[in-house]
């Protein structure tokens, strides 16, 4: 079997959820009076039906935040329509508004380097269905998952950095990433650096999973510097990517409690369950569009 | 020091948040399309700001559950006013409403029997002014707690039930909650069973503690039940009381790992912790007005 | 690719640790004085370097148990000579004893019905060295494992039950665990009741995982279970199958939150995540010698 | 009422365990061939029944620790006895070795400054009988503490600084502690520096508790820092105090999940019941003598 075989017939991937065609605002402004309102109003008097509201006040920073799901269902306009129709809230409010339509199939391209437990978990929820998005490729730096990408019929993309040539490397992926149309990176303990062009092109559109529970033990072999520093609780963190590595906005993060019995391989084995666990937490809720952005923190309507 | 006298200076209650007065509607109905808008509009033109709104569709029993928490200030109608008011929506969609005041303290009366642990955690609670509610009394069938109430400040009343007239002694209960205004009697590991007449006298307004995870162990002696079946993990569940004993919604859970080390005193030990946690918890989201029951579940809007 | 084809590449299992040989006394007696002394001079007086011990008095039932792990190297007795040899303490003091060699690869059997997530998380863990153990044969009463197990190098058997004869099956099985020499048989949400003659012929051999935190919600469909009772937190739990269903001796459990958001179909998905966890969880401790069983409870030395 | 009331009746301290005698020999040493043996040996000798050994192997470091715990009934040695004698052992492999006799009430000095939650906590755990110590006094650089000190019924005493004397204060300290022959100081959210003298004084025997997971978030304000980096998971560490601010062993940690919708006053009072819970789960194992330090790191025989 290689790289592109057919499916074999064991799962059956179910896309597409069953039920209601669905669009998602994504709101945010400063606060003040009338936004639910307003918004409300806006989408009631176009038919829609509002299925689920979330929102969210900063009174720290004096922001508001909401997420509104509605079905597009009897709602009078097409998609496209929504967000130029939208700017008499929008612009009232100075509102910076995203639409999302979950009932599209989002397409995820995947990195990866050596390890496989991030990977092999992204796939198999995928193939049971747990994903609602399609794993366009999965490229990694590594030969190791040619056969196991083959398994789930994903296409597999070895891209070796050649000569210490990052850059080049980093075309090769985002000629890939645009040619399929990929709305979201995931960085399945991946062990590269990227440069800030890569991630400047995806702002918030690539999640990385950290081994440990950020802002603890940033950098290189956390759970060398857990099991040094004798802490009782390790974690794992899943982020967006920015510039500054480890540093960006987190979505999810999860822990395990350990003791003196656990050697730093224990450690290790721990963790590869909480960093698949978590990443595919975080890759969930992005694709719910339920992840709002704000300053270096999220807002996450789980 | 006897029960009744002034409060220790030590702390400072501080029982009414600073910041805005807002009210609290909670809201059900069949779900259907316009109740969001209707809900928002209604608010809009009275000119509230509405500071939070949580909202749960139940597409199981095709259910809509709203919590809106609105400003008074600059809001047109008195408290009083609101729901009459309010029925020109909540007519046109056969919901039931309630309009809660969080800005009021609730009053609160806590019955007790020996076990300290859950009474003392609410009482510091309390006086360290985490819990918006005044506690207006104290009562147990033993005499235990005198001392404990009389350093809080609180009035306490041993009400023993004698010759097994317990109505007499639930008359005494009511009196006491009728003439202080109680909203809410919390059973802090009371170890009486309630009448189905004072349970129906305060539905949804009796929260109880049990020392385990529901519905596993329901009756008596639930810790050792849990170490007889050597179970892993124990835990503890707030929940309204209802005229069947353990069955009534479940408001708040939480649990504890435990071992084969682990005797049935030190699950009875753990699990102190975890009840006094979880009756916290379950009273703070009831005075926050964050849950509503629908049949024997609840919506808690964490 | 199909059954039975030569391993991919991939992945490398590490079923050896590296270091060193060893050898494990389980053993359980009444608790008396003495026996810690006798137990670690037998061992000293033959050479061997004791590694790990760990022990456990039951002082509510009088019962002591211990885990002696020791070195093989330097040791003066073969393995099969150890348990005659040590007759001279067992025989003291009333011994249940057995002697497990971690070292050697245990051999399992699994089997499945058509849910997949725990069999391929078992699969991968395999695979990717977790499980010091060799997966003999995968079995299901369904065919839809077959691709699965061959990517992952097993072997798969299709063993219908026939015209609803279910000791015809059950033969089916035992013929390939004999043939395979299995140790353990792991029930990876395998959905057929086992007879009391197949449970009696592997005693605390075969786990099963349930997907509730038992005793709650014992028998059919848990989830839909406990989203009707309005819980708050779900769980998984792994035990030794015995002839009562749901009844046997509890191995390993965790917990995961839930809300009113999460439908019954949400309850599945986190589950799933708890089952496989879960299993694999108490697959490791059995295959580390780790469980000891005690009437219907056990003494896990995690 | 005031400081050095009697007791008030409410509660019945249970400072000592019903049962048997027993001391508890806390061992480390390089790892070599042999050592449980000459232990058991040792004790079995001198009639000693052991009732619990707990042991680890630090592979990492190649050292073993071992925590024996015996009954003194039937012992032929006194307890001064024990350590010279043992010398035939401890010698031999190099040990160091301590001698703990929990049946011995521990006496306790708790140092606080303004917040009351962790020494409230300490005093009802220990008024209902849960700590197996004496609380000797509590302390303060403020004096809001004497009241609930007198309910309790533990000396308090208000030891401001005076004039920026550092040192002033903690010869006050260190005078309360040497007169009451305190074993272990307890620091209550203590906000104070302590000096490196002072520290060095009490090796491994001031317990605090820091308001986050450690290393994350060390110095001050931590809750404000998590709150800036949007973490989902907050946590509490108890740790021996070192001279190194924030860097001494940890003994005990703990988390809570957390979201966007917890301003920092929500942290700050979630932190609350997890500082309480962590610093008493440390202070009971302290008090078993349950901990062994070993460089920055800690044996924890949970």
């Amino acid at each position: 079997m290689t790289t592109g075989d057919p499916l074999p017939t064991t799962f059956v991937p179910r896309h597409v959820r069953p039920g209601r065609r669905t669009a998602v605002l994504l709101l945010s402004c400063e606060d003040t009076r009338g936004i639910v309102a307003a918004v409300a109003d806006f989408l009631a008097r176009r038919g829609a039906n509002i299925v689920e509201v979330d929102q969210h006040t900063d009174h720290h920073d004096g922001l508001f935040f909401q997420r509104v799901e509605f079905e597009l269902d009897g709602f009078d306009l097409e998609p496209e329509q929504v967000l130029p129709a939208f700017r008499e809230v929008s612009d009232r409010f100075g509102m910076e508004c995203e639409l999302r339509l979950p009932e599209n199939v989002a397409r995820i391209g995947v990195l990866a380097s050596r390890q496989p437990h991030c990977l092999l978990d992204l796939l198999a929820r995928w193939r049971t269905g747990e994903l609602h998005a399609d794993i366009a490729f999965v490229a990694s730096n590594h030969d190791d998952h040619a056969d196991a990408c083959a398994f789930f019929g994903v296409p597999f993309h070895h891209l070796p950095v050649v000569d210490g040539d990052k850059a080049a490397q980093e075309a090769q992926i985002v000629a890939l990433a645009d040619e399929a149309g990929v709305e979201l990176l995931v960085l399945a303990r991946y062990m590269q650096v990227l440069s800030e062009d890569l991630v400047a092109r995806y702002p918030h559109q690539i999640i990385n999973i950290h081994h440990s529970l950020l802002p603890a033990f940033v950098g290189a072999k956390p759970y060398h510097q857990a099991y040094e520093r004798g802490v009782k609780v390790i974690g794992a963190t899943a982020h967006y990517a920015t510039a500054d590595l480890d540093q960006g906005p987190i979505i999810a993060q999860d822990v395990s409690r350990v003791t003196h019995r656990d050697s730093v391989e224990d450690l290790v084995a721990r963790g590869r369950d909480l960093e698949a666990l978590v990443l595919a937490r975080a890759v969930r809720l992005h694709l719910a569009a339920k992840v709002l952005v704000h300053g270096n923190r999220t807002v996450v309507f789980g």
